[in-house]
């Protein structure tokens, strides 16, 4: 293409909106648009990028056998309440009308539609496995969208659904769909690492999160500095500190007007936050649930949610259930005479000798309690593990970085299938519900992620697979017809090879085209120059230092570049 | 692919819900699947045969100097209040609101989008011209979604929106499309010609439409049966019919007691509808308008639309306004002293002599009305060219088909980018608006055109080009490793050229399959039977006799069938 003819919208300005490089950078190269906050217009050159993404993703999925569906973004609510989740869904689905008020939804994901296309044209165990994918649109309505198609409303994701026979079937379906991913992020030339992730919650039976490091990142994941292990901090198993042991002393009950917080009661009973535990108090969909922690660890609520069976709705206690189930304000809750319908006891609290919790009575905590003796809960494993603790794995130390979710492999089982009576009859004649499993990636999200992983300061440094251009033809001065001939020659010979060139012809300072190039990310640079007298042109790699090479050699380096990455021009 | 590995969706019976031959066709090969009245999901077979429209038609843009773009789907009310369409659109827009209660459609269309990148990144006619396309989903909540894809409410459309700084540049983009649109649809074998299309009430100066004959057809179009006029019935001009000259009689007030159709009338006067006028009356933006037609006629409301100057709601007047205007019931209205705002008379019946019209009166009709004499309106073309009447081109006789839009190409001119105020720098630095143009393809509707235009009594019967897959590789029985062997070996071959091969290796009867083959439309088929034996197996197009040729001519036989229809595989 000839720079002439597209419409560049490059901005010497950093966008006052974007607070991480890749927004910065996909607005600063003219990617993207923002046409309403979190919704994003891909300009021609990011949606060059983009599909460049999603040509990987299209080639690996069907590598790995499965077959490329289009659904529809707008679906039926009939669907959402076959399957229970038109109520739990909450303000994050759009929901609008049609001329004949009848309810539909735009896609937040696909579970129901694949399902609903399983039972109606899968019938048999011989037709079985399926691994159906699209690359499609769908819709979020996020609190807060952020970082530009990081966290968008409107966004694309590969989302594959697989239907086995059996748990067997579903383990290869999903193995497949862990090697094409590691292949995929590979491609993409970006970090993901699959890291464990909670599952109990969606009802299914394996999950890994493909996560890219990233300071603003949702989630908080744990990597072990010796071994492999990489789990969301959701899943990570935390290992209960153990406490010295201590004779058991009686219990007291002590005055601390308007003293609450374990900063407060720290500094009044003057010890350490190791020997408070304190009691949260829940609603989990409906019933009250109290839960004790060490006074200095944090509740992991998905673990508290699957410790219950599975909550849809898991919500900090209101002032007047506080109240209602400690007979205090707020801040005094502890689990003496608690009124609440569970309680639930992390494991390090069984453990902790003659430990302060408040006195369900306003302005007071009791001191020298212990568990078995003063009261008793349902006691597992309801905290986060934190920085340094031991690794479940190999027992070295963790670590915790941010991470953002590009990916997510997921063993469904039967939680959509038998809800939506999605039945294939087996060798035996008998009629099963599919086991099934699905499989996201964020496709805008995985072009953003490249980018935050490939920049410096003068722009994006695409990997030369996604690249939205190769190769970037400059002629120094437009005007002079010898530069422009040998421009256009380069250009011609590369483009008729299958290389995506583009040649700056615009009537700009060749310092314009080059700082273009850089913010553009273009990997490979050809600037024809006054050199051409000497039969030579300069040639650059994004990153390294100019080379000065014959004009008859530029095809063989740029065939050079692409052996190099293992690619073939196409 | 490996039939074993496909989701095969075919059907024996005919779907009652399917009219037309490409929607039976389309549910019967398994290509889509109907989610919601006017939604359909795209199961692998037909997203694949989509894909191969939409990349001929990228092709064609990219060739033709266009960049491809990617919009949302979900757009801001704010950008549709700007162009004032936001409350013009009526029930056809789906709307939605976010969680914040803000407005939002999902895009029937996107000019104002365009228009409003156009602004924020054009700032100088250097830049000009551009013109940006995408392939998007496109929502119009249809009153009566019907004939599966054809006329369904979410679907793909290719549109298209140029950026000129002058009317010549205009003429070029436009005249480029006209070209590329003829090869598109070349390429895609439809037949769809591109017609004078309408373009007053939106505001353009030039306007085609790409058209198929279809029965089911929404427009009526006219072709001339001696020269190339082709035209939307909207939009031929028609031409009066000369009356026989007559004196001059007296007016005579006839009583017609509940007599008010021209039927009734006819018979009640004993003559032909040649002798009537009709008076219709409507609602125009708020005024009252009457139009007079002859009694044979049709009124053709887009001319009565632009004679007004391009109203936004046109409707039949109710029977309180018709009361208003003609002191009269519904069935008595007439010229002669009605109260409206404006009264627009047909040209052909200004040349009428001695006509009957109501009389305003309920019960009662006038007799010997004459124009000029009686009464004066504005004179004018307000009614449809009927069948056999002259071509406005060449004055030989038209036919009228009924025919369905797949293409429409249009000259806006500045009705967005004066509305939006989208404006550019000019070559004396003054500021102006952009010259307009758009141009859009039903990409789901052209899929299901080819169908339509390509089918037998067995299925589909692709074109080379837009066929999902070329060749279907059939061996007789997947039991007998020798025919496995050699299908195998063809299979692997072709796929390794580039052709879209597919190998049928299901447990099942080779009737079985020859059906599928024939039903799914594939070009061409191989067949893998006993006569290995003695080198030879079976080759056929898809309406062709059978030929047994030798099996190491298989490769060279496909590639003539590319050659012969200039294709190349790729």
């Amino acid at each position: 293409m000839k720079m002439s003819n597209m419409l560049i919208s490059t901005l010497r300005e950093v966008p006052a909106e974007a607070e991480i490089d890749s927004h910065k950078l996909m607005l600063r190269a003219g990617m993207i648009r923002k046409m309403a906050s979190g919704i994003y217009n891909y300009m021609p050159l990011g949606l060059k990028a983009l599909k460049k993404v999603e040509d990987i993703i299209r080639e690996e999925m069907n590598d790995a056998g499965a077959q490329e569906f289009l659904a529809s973004a707008v679906l039926p609510a009939e669907l959402w309440q076959e399957s229970g989740r038109w109520d739990v869904y909450g303000e994050e689905m759009f929901r609008l009308k049609d001329r004949n008020n009848r309810d539909f939804c735009l896609g937040p994901t696909h579970e129901e539609v694949f399902t609903d296309i399983a039972r109606n044209e899968i019938k048999s165990y011989k037709q079985l496995p399926v691994n159906l994918y699209q690359i499609q649109t769908k819709y979020r309505d996020e609190r807060r969208p952020r970082f530009g198609v990081m966290r968008s409303r409107e966004f694309i994701m590969k989302d594959a659904y697989s239907f086995d026979k059996d748990q067997a079937g579903l383990d290869l379906s999903y193995n497949k769909m862990r090697e094409a991913y590691i292949k995929i992020f590979n491609r993409c030339d970006i970090d993901a690492k699959p890291v464990e992730a909670d599952s109990g919650a969606i009802g299914g039976s394996g999950s890994a999160e493909f996560m890219v490091k990233s300071e603003v990142g949702e989630d908080d994941v744990v990597f072990c500095s010796a071994c492999d292990y990489a789990a969301n901090i959701e899943k990570a198993p935390s290992t209960p500190e153990v406490s010295e042991k201590e004779d058991l002393k009686d219990l007291v009950k002590t005055e601390t007007p308007n003293i609450r917080t374990i900063e407060e009661l720290v500094k009044f009973f003057n010890t350490t936050e190791k020997k408070f535990a304190k009691t949260l108090i829940y609603n989990a969909d409906g019933k009250v649930v109290a839960v004790m922690v060490r006074g200095d660890r944090e509740v992991n609520e998905i673990k508290v949610s699957n410790a219950l069976g599975g909550v849809v709705n898991l919500n900090m206690a209101t002032t007047e259930e506080v109240l209602a189930a400690t007979n205090a304000q707020v801040g005094f809750a502890g689990p003496i005479n608690i009124k609440v319908d569970t309680l639930l006891v992390d494991e390090e609290v069984r453990n902790m000798y003659n430990f302060i919790v408040g006195a369900n009575e306003t302005g007071y905590h009791i001191e020298n309690v212990n568990y078995g003796r003063d009261f008793e809960g349902i006691v597992g494993d309801y905290r986060n593990i934190t920085e340094g603790e031991k690794c479940p794995s190999c027992g070295a130390k963790v670590n915790i970085s941010r991470g953002t979710e590009v990916g997510h492999i997921f063993k469904l089982g039967t939680k959509y299938s038998e809800a939506m009576k999605a039945t294939f009859i087996d060798e035996n004649g008998k009629e099963k519900p599919f086991i099934m499993g699905c499989y996201g990636i964020g496709v805008t999200r995985t072009l953003a992620s490249i980018i935050e992983q490939h920049n410096d300061e003068n722009g994006i440094v695409w990997p030369l697979e996604v690249a939205p251009y190769h190769i970037n033809v400059i002629p120094v001065n437009i005007k002079d017809e010898a530069q422009m001939e040998v421009a256009s020659k380069i250009y011609e010979e590369l483009k008729s090879i299958g290389v995506d060139v583009v040649l700056d012809d615009r009537n700009e300072r060749a310092g314009v085209k080059f700082k273009d190039s850089e913010l553009m990310g273009i990997p490979m640079r050809v600037t024809v120059g006054k050199k051409i007298s000497d039969g030579e042109v300069e040639f650059k790699l994004r990153t390294a230092e100019m080379e000065t090479i014959k004009i008859e050699d530029v095809v063989n380096r740029v065939k050079e570049e692409f052996n190099k990455n293992k690619l073939t021009i196409r």
